[in-house]
Formats: C-alpha cells, structure tokens, sequence
C-alpha cells in the first residue's frame, strides 16, 4: 500500500496521534492517511463536480471549455453538472442529520408512550417550555403526554403539509421574509431532501441557480429542522447540558480497565452504553477478570454528546478514531451511525478489540451486531458491555501504548448554560459586543480532513480570532482540537486579546465555549436569532461568521449551506466539489450575498482566514454604528 | 461534434425518427446519439459504480482487485462503493415518483378545499371506493370533504408515523410477510429516501446487502406508495381511463395547425393545456393568425396520461422528443417535469419553437418559465396557448417536415376497464391463463437508451412474447413503440400465438395493452395482487414478468427493483452501473431469489430476453399445476 509521503510530524501535530501514526506503521497497520495517498491524485472530473452517473445513458464526464464532452448525453452542460452533484451532496448531508432528529423524536413519543424502558423524560423544565413554544397547552398533561404531544407536533415537521417549519419561529421576521423572497423557506424536511432528489433527475430542474437555491431550503430544514429538533429532544431526554470540567485526547484510555469507545452521532445509544457502564454489577464483573473498572470514553460526536451531558471524556476527534484502536488498549468500538470508517473494523481485527454497531441502518460486515431498539437498549447495553469484559481478558498487554496524559477542557455550554454564566440574559454578552470587548462570535465546527495537517487549521484560526478578540463557540470534531491546544480552559485566556480575556474572565467563561456536536450547531442557529431580536437586526447583520476549517462530509456542506443561508459567512478550509462551474463557484463565493446577505470564503490558511472573518466582523460593526475596537467604555 | 458511428438505419427502425435524423444532420442539429458518440467510452469506474464522490476526503475511485486504489479513502471497498451508490440512484428514482404523487395529493386536498379552480373530482365513484378501501367512512360527506379526507389520510404515507404503506394492503399476505422477514416493509415514502441517503453517507451503513435490501424498501415505497397513489389520484381527478383509440408517431402533428408537444410526466399542467387548446375562443385565435386549429400531441410520459385519459395523440418517446422539434412544425413545447432533455431548449432555439416551463421544481434556462400552481393554471394554461399562437406567425414552412402518416393505437386500459372488457371480473384472464390459452402475462416498460436501437429490444421482446402466448401490457415510452409495431391494436393479434389470439379475440383485446404511464406501473402491481389474491398465492407464483428493456433513467431503477422485490422476475436491456461489484451483481441475478423470490435478468438481446422470460413462465405454470401449453379444454 502506498504512504503518504508527508512525514508524521506534518500529518498531526499532537504527541498522541503520532505516536500511534508511529506504531502504526510498525504494525503494518494502513490508515486513513494510507489510503489517501494511493487515491491521490483524485480524477480531475469528479473533483471539479463534473461527472454524472445520474442515468445509464452516461455517465458522463462534462469537460466545459473542452474540444469534445461539453455537455453530458442527455445536454447538461458543466454548470448544471455540477449544480446537481452539490444538491444531491447537500441533501444527503441534510437527510442524515435530520433522520438522527427523527430517531430521537421517536424515542421521545415511545417515553410517552411508556414503550422505551430506560430512557425518560430528565428536563422536564425545558419539554414545558418548548411545548408552550410551539403552541402546546400543557396545563392538565403529565410528562408523558407533553412528550407524546410534542412528539405529534414534531413528527409533521417531516412531513408535507406544513407551509414552513415550526422553529423558522426562532428566527428574525426579516430573515423569514428573506427566506419567503429567495423561496427557500423550508416546508418539511424529508420533504426539501425528496424533491432535491427529484429536481436533480435526468430531466427536472435544469436551472443551477434554481438548484442552488433549492440546496438551501434543504439545509435549512436540517439547520432550523432536523438539527434542531435533534439537539431539542436530546435535551429533554438526556438533560440540557450544564457546564463541566473533562478530560480529553488518547490519554483518557486507562491501561487497568475495561475501555469502551462510544462512536457515531446519537445519544440514544451511548448513554444506555454510559449508563450499563456505571451499573454496579457490571464493575463488579469488570474487576472479577482484572480490570479496576469500566472506562467509557467518546469518540467523534457521539463523544460530544455525553461529554457534553455526562462529562464523559473524549479519545479524538474523526482522525483519531483509527489511532484511538492502535493503541491496543480499547476492548470495544460501540458505533451508531455516521462518520464511522469502515477502515475501523479491519483495524479492530487486529487487536481483541470489540467492533459493535448497534442500529438497524448501519451495519458493519465483520463486526459484531448488536441491534438496538427502545425496547430492548438498557439488556443490549449490558450485553455489550459483557462482551467488553470478556475482551479484556484477551488484551495483549505487549501490545499496549497509551500515549500522553489526558487535557482538560470545560464542556456544557447549551444556551441555557451561557445565559445562566451571564446571570440570566444575553445582555452582557450584548453589551460587550456593543463596547468592543468582544468584537463578534464565530462558531467553528466540522471535521478533520486527511489532506489537511490534522487540527492544524482548526486551532490556528482560533487562536487568531481569541487574539482578536473574538468569543468562540465550537462543535463536533473541532471541539477536542479546541481542547488539545489548551483553548477550553481559562488559562486559554492567556492567549485571548484583553477585551475578550477580560469579558470571558468576568463571567468565568473560557476563549472558545464547546456548545455540542454537530447537529448542535442548531444552537448557534438560535442563539444568533436570539441576539438579532435582541438588537432589532437580521441575522446577517451580526458582527458573526462560522468556520468548517477541516470539514469532510457532506452533513458539513449542509451545515456550511444553512450557515450562509442564515445570513452568517461561512469560511471553508478546502472547497467542495464545485470548481467546475463558474457559475456556482460564483453563486457559493459572492452570488449568495446578494440573496441571503452572506457567503462561503475558501481558505487553506488560518491566518488569511482569521482576517477575512475579522474584516467581516468589523464591516458587521462599523454597519451597526459600533466601534470595532473597545471604545473604552465602562463594561458593568 | 463527434457523431455516431452508426448509421442512421441503425439508430432507429422507424421512418419518422430517421428522416428527422437525417434532417438534424443535415441543418447542423446535434441530439443525444451525437452526444453519446462523445461521451463513448465512458470511464470505467463510474460505468462500474466504483467512484464515490459523497465526502470531500475523495473523490474515490475504487479498485478491488488492482495493485493499489483497493480502498477508498474512508476503507470502502468495491462492494461497499457499488452499493452506497446504487441505492442511491434507486432513492432518486423513487423520490422523483413520489415528488410527482405528491403534487396529485396537493392537488386533491386543493379540490376538496375549494382553491384549485379548474381542477374538479372527474371519477366520483373512484373517490368513494378509495376512501372505503382505506376506512374513511364516506357517509355523509360530499365529495369535496371525501378529497380532503383521502388526502389527509394519503399524507401520513409520505411520514413517519405509519408502520407501513396504507395501500400494501393490496398485496398478498405471504408477500407483506416476505418484506417484514426482510425488513423491507416500506413505513414512509419520504422516509426510506431520506433514510436511503442517511444510510449512504460515510461512515453509516456498511454492509452492501443491508444498503440493497434497504434500496428495495425504498423502491417499494414508490411502487405502492408515491406511484400508486399518483396513479389512483389522477384518476380521481381527470378521470379513469377507458378503451379508445388514438394515433401516433410524428404523423400526428399537423403541418396546418398550431401544434403543442406536452412533455414531461405529470397530467396536473397537461390537462390544463389541453383544455385551454379546446377552448372555443382560442381555437378562433389560432384561426384567425391562419392555423386550421390547435393540435396538442404528447411526449413521453405527460404524452401517456393525456393519451389514456383524453385521447390525445402521441407524437413519440424518449428518443423521438428532439427529433419532435426537428419537424420545424412544433409552436411549442411545454414541459412539467421529468425526462426532459436540457438539450431541448438548445433545440427548439434552432426553430420557431418555444421552450415553456411551468413547474417551480423545473426551470430551464433559455426557455420560458411559466409557472403554474394549482390557483393559476387555467389562466397560465391559455397564456401558454396563446404564446403558441404567435409562435405560429414565426413558423418557417420551408424547414417544416412531418414524416410518415400516423399509426393507431388501442389505449385506456386501467385495471377498471381490463375488468370490465373481461366482464366485471379477472375470471376470464384466470382461466385462460389456468388452460393455457394465455401463458402469462409481461409488463414491458420503461425508457429508450441511445446505447442500444431505438424501440428495437422493445418490440423485439414484445412480438417474442405475444407469439408464445404470453400477454403484453405496456406503459410509458415503450407505449409508442408497440403502436408503431402495430401490436396495440386487434391487428395485432396475427402477430399473436394461437391461443393468446383466440383469448384477445373473445374480448376484443389488442395482445399489448396499454395501461398507463410510468406511474401507472403501479397498475399492474395493483393486478398481481388481485391476480395472486384470486388464486390465494403470492405474486410471485404467478406465470407474470416484468421488462424494462431499454431503460436509462434512475426511476426505471426503482420501479426495475419495487417489481423484483415485489416477486416479479424482471428483465433489463442493459446493466445499472452495478459490475464493479460481484456482490452486488450475484444479489441482483440471483441472490433476491432467495429473498424475495424473484431476481433481475440482463439480456440485450430480445429474442434471448423472451426465452429467459419464457422459462420463468414455464416454470411458475407448472409449479402451481398447470400445463405449460393449452390444455386443449374448452375456454368458456
């Protein structure tokens, strides 16, 4: 298998990763790197967004400013080529965070229903508020009726006959009328993702801009749908997130105890994971074969959502989900779906690690399958975690290495949470924005791309922006990066610029503020309509701007897309497959400032993209008649 | 450009498609057979469905048994590739049918409601035996609150909330149990595409049966759900079809007229136009500019709604839609969605022809976009026509060249009116079919694909089939080519066995009926179940098949895959991309046998295609006790 021929030291600048990329190697191990480097270079025409596979008449490869292939077999020529290959890229990124929503809506109807032994509703508080929120009249229902209803109202959000979604509500009348005028409010959200599918058929919509604009309605039925009622229910489920202290990188592994890597997105199993875990009789058993207990650590977003919740701590973010195994230390991979490499059960192969996928939809041939349901979670949970004991006792302790001590991060800033930092309400935030204390707030979310130095994008954008005074709140695989370069702590203060250091250090708040995984990005999505309400303004009127630096998926390019459509620029660290049309490119890079009031910018280079986040800020500012630096009033 | 190599002859049997073939050449017009030629050879990973392009660490292309390439970059292997990217491109297909139900359902529920001027209730009767067979009591309720409670009820079929398709009801017991053992029971239509994608993405389902089997439910979901319910909704609104004759081929354009070609699928934008062509008033306009009237003529699968429901001639299929134009005789195109070539308007801007889109979910730049809602339409419709009339004043009579005289053709045959011509029940057909006189009966469907010669597989397969006693029926573009074959009409039947002769004879039969358009397969699933239901056994021991002989689309992949897993054996011309994986293939020749009781089968030959069908035949005939040939008993 070919290498890739950077060395380790450029692939990953964490002790732990190289490590492992090190020992990897001396066990013949290939990994993600590995295989990139044999499929580089990528085929030109897919790279650009130009191929179509769409129809047997083709596929076709459309090459736009060549001698022959300027239009696919049925006429498409390279703009609507490459308009549909987004789409499509969208709407399944779309789709994915959504049917994760719809699992927990699921799950929340059968805790009504009585039907899901071991879960249950834990706020209580916050089911009464989001049922007054969409109109339900809680007075005289117990907690499992509020659920089911709930759970009613949410099930037609996915459905057709809705002229838009229930938490448009959340944002400003303006964006909603920008929205209306761009005919990109979305309706339901399997709804925008089937005829996203359907207008990019052979023969249906052959407008990139229509196309375009129609990717936008399906994010934002992720962004202000699927997402967010994801991260809602998760909530209501599982308990709104509360500030915490954990701890993170592969050091979090225990070389004495049973390790259990939750991976995947959904709470819905991993917490049953947490809580057999924690279940007496199951340390019990741990400690009969050896172990000192049972050690469950999180990987990717699954991670993120019980760091988040239950201070779990987290082995890694998305490249580390491969070095995480090869420290021969991890008994089991419990996965449930999404971003999950199909690389990790090989890997897991050549260790007594435990590779276990759990949900119907995801399946991993050579793996184990433990099936999850509502019904049966809490026996599967703890037949799981059996099998993990029993891996134990076949660890090959030679083979062991966990590398570096453990960071610590703080975790559990759901919106809630920040307003309750604040002492209640956003004003401080608001009036230290207002002041310059704190020049804006750009959320950095997203995963880690092999072709880009590992987290190196991630942390050297934040930093710039910290410096620059500008609060940061990150999501997903970007938090442990966050995390690792000692940014979610107050002594990451240390690297802040003094407005932001002195806010952050009034309110105890560290520089950049972990507020989930990624379909939580739906709560930057709410804490931006939030404060525009709060200053009379659109969203895209804030002194904000979003950032993918490392992202990979497809679910990212829905995000990026809702971002932008929600009036917030968004900063990409690579692009996606688009460079074949002018015409897109174009939309993606200026056109969509003129429709949604923002745009993406393509930048490799944190420093060049901290400066064009930071003249958007100041731009933002100085049009709401702010200062952009502290004016040197007195911040109470 | 590049051209074919082929010769005109070769490219298609019929005289009108090879003198506008001739003609395109000769005036510099270049169609889809030139635009194949440039697109030959196409490359071999993506013909093998082993390019991915659904993450940013890509784009892949996968080579399993190569020296390098094995894997992709995320560790998917071939299999896994191939699979990712067939179920989607069976998720778009049934979206696509399903988007199109949709808009009938929003059509209906505009009716009961009063805001769809122009649209009415055509089949009363058809309304109140839906909403009997689905429990909605009809008593008391006029037929406007009937469609809204139809409507209403077919709604939470595009959910979540169903466990399964309210009209699987329709199908044998044994084959509902067939899918839930296979986990395969369709639960919502929008549900299974989106969970399609969300199963595609990294890093979610990695195992390739899983993926397949997942696929099948979702094309289920189109072929007794989107389709079914498209198919049932349009004839509550426009009326079910009943026999009668009409023409077809580009003879029925006529070179004193205004000549309107509706294409696309949906009948909701078509029978408005058609309507408003009828209109007294617009027929005096189109006279008074010198036109003899206002021909309205149907392309592709708007062509066959309007054929079996208002008589409307067929000027062609998929193949004949640009040469349609070459006539120079065409005021007007007016496309909803689906199947329309892009190239069309480059086309028609060679002419006097105007391009007219009329749907939001379809624009095409360059033509005109007329947008209709079910508020708008008859207003829109007559602005359609007029803008055709004027165009009339542009014609060039010297490019104009309408080749051949027309051909008829029998059509109407809802399974309504098939019962009816037998009498008021299936009991005929059964007999016959139970002696011998009739075989069995083939679904030939489906598309043209410039890959293989126009319509040739069609009526090659066809002419093999009815000659063995086998009874054709037949929608969407292989319509027009049985027409042309002559085979749509008692003529026909001396084409025809003996014993399928005397049976078509007894009832006044052509030995090809047609039964609708592309939704309209869902008509013969509706037959089978009957069929099965008659003789208390699953479809798929019925002596029924199934061909798509010259498919290309993404939607002839679904309804391909909904009729295998429906248990009927089902023959295609020409692979989906498919090969790159030999676990992919063996699951579709041959491994769906042991699931669902019935595989695909890949033969571009006809008359091999014919022998293969004919085994299956033989060998469900005997199996359920009956000799293979007529039994020589008398036929009452």
């Amino acid at each position: 298998m070919a290498k890739d021929t950077r060395t380790i030291e450029e692939l990953s600048p964490w002790e732990d990763a190289r490590r492992m990329l090190a020992k990897a190697k001396d066990e013949g191990i290939a990994t993600v790197w590995d295989r990139l480097a044999e499929q580089t270079p990528h085929c030109t025409f897919c790279d650009q967004g130009l191929t179509c596979n769409k129809c047997v008449m083709g596929p076709c490869r459309v090459n736009p400013k060549g001698p022959k292939r300027q239009l696919g077999v049925c006429g498409a020529d390279g703009d609507l080529t490459v308009a549909r290959n987004f789409g499509r890229f969208v709407a399944a990124g779309a789709a994915s965070h959504s049917d994760h929503g719809r699992d927990l809506l699921e799950a929340l109807e059968s805790v009504g229903q009585g039907t899901a032994p071991g879960y249950a509703v834990r706020d209580a508080d916050k089911l009464v508020r989001l049922c007054a929120e969409v109109g339900i009249e809680t007075k005289g229902l117990d907690a499992p009726d509020q659920a089911k209803a709930l759970a009613e109202h949410f099930f037609e959000d996915f459905g057709t006959r809705r002229p838009a979604l229930s938490l448009l509500s959340r944002a400003p009348k303006k964006r909603r009328e920008i929205w209306d005028a761009a005919r990109s409010t979305p309706r339901g959200i399997d709804r925008e993702c089937v005829e996203m599918l359907h207008r990019t058929h052979m023969g249906v919509d052959c407008d990139p801009v229509s196309i375009c604009l129609h990717a936008a309605r399906t994010a934002l039925a992720d962004g202000w749908g699927g997402s967010m009622i994801g991260t809602e229910l998760s909530d209501i489920l599982f308990g709104t997130p509360r500030p915490a202290t954990v701890e993170a990188n592969l050091g979090v592994l225990r070389a004495d105890s049973v390790n259990i890597l939750v991976h995947g997105h959904s709470p819905v199993v991993s917490e049953m994971i947490l809580a057999a875990a924690r279940d007496p009789e199951m340390v019990a058993k741990a400690k009969a074969v050896g172990a000192a207990g049972i050690n469950v650590a999180g990987l990717c977003c699954t991670g993120n959502e019980v760091l988040m919740r239950q201070g779990v701590p987290l082995a890694g973010n998305h490249l580390m989900t491969e070095l995480a195994l090869v420290t021969g230390a991890v008994e089991m991979v419990v996965a449930d779906y999404q971003c999950v490499m199909p690389s990790l059960v090989q890997i897991a192969s050549c260790y007594h690690t435990r590779f276990v996928s759990t949900s119907e939809k995801a399946r991993f041939p050579g793996g184990t399958h433990l099936e999850f349901t509502l019904e049966n979670a809490r026996d599967k949970a703890h037949e799981a975690v059996e099998l993990a004991i029993e891996a134990f006792t076949r660890r090959d302790a030679g083979r062991v290495d966990i590398p570096s001590v453990p960071v610590s991060l703080r975790t559990g800033y759901s919106n809630e949470a920040v307003l309750e930092a604040l002492g209640g309400s956003a004003e401080p935030l608001l009036a230290a924005i207002k002041i310059g204390l704190v020049r804006g707030v750009v959320g950095i979310v997203g995963c880690n791309n092999p072709k880009l130095p590992h987290d190196g994008i991630l942390t050297g954008l934040a930093k710039e922006l910290i410096r620059q005074d500008i609060l940061v709140v990150v999501t997903g695989c970007a938090t442990v990066a966050m995390g690792k370069a000692g940014l979610m702590t107050t002594e990451g203060l240390e690297q802040a610029g003094v407005g932001l250091a002195e806010f952050c250090s009034r309110f105890d708040l560290p520089p950049v503020l972990h507020v989930g995984s990624c379909v939580d990005n739906s709560r930057i999505l709410a804490l931006c309509g939030l404060l525009a309400d709060a200053l009379g303004v659109d969203i895209a009127d804030l002194p904000v701007a979003a950032s993918a630096p490392e992202w990979y998926s497809e679910k990212a390019a829905a995000i990026g897309l809702y971002a932008v459509a929600s009036g917030i620029m968004t900063h990409l660290g690579l692009p996606p497959n688009i460079l074949g049309s002018e015409l897109v490119t174009g939309l993606a890079l200026e056109g969509l400032e003129d429709v949604f009031g923002a745009t993406f910018v393509v930048e490799p280079d944190p420093v060049k993209a901290a400066e064009a986040i930071s003249r958007r800020i100041t731009a933002k500012r100085l049009a709401l008649g702010l200062n952009d630096r502290f004016d040197g009033a007195v911040f109470s």
